[in-house]
């Protein structure tokens, strides 16, 4: 099933987010109208604002309220993304130049601020506290774990829970917050609200980890980017640990990051998991638990066509092939 | 005068600051709170979060709320420095190394990043919304003024116009947020905030026209950083422009920038500066009419002693060497 299928029941709210976009690009300096043209137009998946939506399907959607909040985790989401590639030196994503490459380093860091800021904005003008704090908890939150990340390049010996805790942090937070504000913006009942963030808890998880496996078996024409990109950065991440804990003696293994601008060795720890069918399967296996766990309560909410969309969506996410 | 002695009528308050500025530092994860803590418990001005307290001082003056929102400020102020130092990749502030050049520029953006966030948090811990609001929009105008800077590196064409924008962008409003944050929490009557932040706006002003000046003439151990570093950053201030406009013909003027990498050239402009008294005293001229405008409804402040910090602080402001 295709994205646009599993949106269906919000497709045209969608549509406004893409207005609410718009809206934002539009300032009164050309340069940055330009720069937030680029980052924010782009296409990306819309996950997150997708869940904002979903999440308020079941009780008092009310799009005014929704539609600022939807459009600020999309913006906080390329405000981290275009601050990652700068940290990360990233040439390519999505399979476009990134802002970095483009407008060098120093607008990379500006624009991100300025995008900080703007998803604060929209945050701030629901109105709703609980939602306001919780943003910038969630920022700070996704800025420990990428400090953690940065921290940890090149350490193979990183834990499992460690891989797990980052990832939390990185990833997941941010799916909680579009949930936890659609469904408090909604008003709904405080158990159902805890019901969709363990579902975007477990499906973040899940998300993090289908992109860590991509990352070593999808195609450069897949992924919008050159394949391998996490290792060469020295990010360790799940198919690596998996092959270090299951074959030790590897050579590839044990050569990775011995010498770090060795291209040649980090291929050839690519090459080994591309072909370890138990490893990637091992990976999916993973991933799929956190989607169970993701869905296992999510018979609880009374809408039935979003209640629907989420479980297609939890789907979507392991079987993605970008 | 002294800032201790300006700063009289809340030096225990600011004491209390400086402890929040501590608990912040207190994370569970030793490398962040180290990067915290270095950054955090340098020692600024701390000019911002006395704004937010002398601005409460004559109305409903409420510690527990004004305290996060006086540690948010400072907290702000830090993130746009550590960014500022990894954007111009500055290897000093105040006599001390920065973060960029302590742990990479990927940690400073991100410690930036984290930085907003906590002051975010603590300006949404307040609850008051016109607060929160403008947190945001000041944090979109600091960046826009940054952009708009990093855009106009090597100008020498930048018109004065465009210079006071962005300095009303990049320092006054920041200062505004402070006295109106103050002013806000305070329960003062709307005419009174709307004269604090003609004050702080103006004291933001002078105090960056004043910082401009001082690149030029003050002294590397005055200072905390090299001298003539703005020039040096392609950074284009009221010093050299007064030069352009009043000296076109001076060779030193019309070779700046031709060779962007010329420290003799920049040398040179700094040399012409520091011995033009003409340009200087104008400078220094026009510091003064805003220290003149920001106080000249100060009069109509109730407290006296909160009012009087407050004109001295715009004396210092200009009479400062560092």
């Amino acid at each position: 099933m295709e994205l646009s299928e599993i949106y269906a029941p919000v497709q045209g709210d969608l549509d406004k987010i893409e207005d609410c976009l718009k809206s934002v690009c539009k300032v009164d300096f050309p340069h940055l109208a330009k720069l937030l043209d680029y980052s924010l137009r782009s296409v990306g998946k819309r996950i997150r604002p997708i869940l904002t939506l979903l999440s308020g399907k079941s009780y008092d959607y009310n799009l005014e309220r929704l539609l600022p909040m939807a459009t600020a985790v999309e913006i906080l989401h390329t405000a981290t993304l275009v601050h990652d590639d700068a940290v990360d030196k990233s040439s390519v994503r999505r399979g476009r130049a990134t802002v970095n490459s483009l407008w060098g380093e120093e607008q990379a860091i500006l624009l991100g601020d300025y995008l900080f800021a703007e998803a604060g904005s929209l945050t701030a003008s629901t109105g709703n506290l609980r939602t306001i704090k919780l943003f910038s908890e969630t920022l700070k939150i996704i800025s420990w774990g990428e400090i953690s990340q940065a921290l940890n390049a090149y350490n193979v010996k990183l834990k499992r829970e460690e891989y797990f805790d980052r990832m939390a942090k990185k990833t997941a937070a941010l799916f909680v917050l579009s949930t936890e504000s659609g469904a408090v913006l909604s008003g709904a009942p405080e158990p159902c609200v805890q019901l969709l963030n363990e579902y975007s808890y477990n499906l973040g998880l899940a998300f993090q980890v289908v992109d860590d496996i991509l990352d070593y078996v999808g195609t450069e024409k897949e992924l919008g980017k050159p394949a391998g990109a996490d290792l060469m950065q020295g990010t360790f991440t799940l198919p690596a640990m998996l092959l270090r804990e299951r074959y030790p003696q590897e050579p590839a293994v044990k050569d990775l990051f011995k010498n770090k601008d060795s291209q040649a060795d980090i291929k050839k720890v690519i090459e080994v998991v591309r072909n370890s069918p138990d490893i990637t399967d091992e990976c999916y296996r993973i991933a799929n638990d956190f989607c169970a766990k993701a869905c296992r309560n999510l018979n609880q909410l009374p809408d039935k066509p979003a209640r629907k969309s989420l479980l297609e969506l939890a789907d979507y996410v392991v079987r993605r092939k970008k």
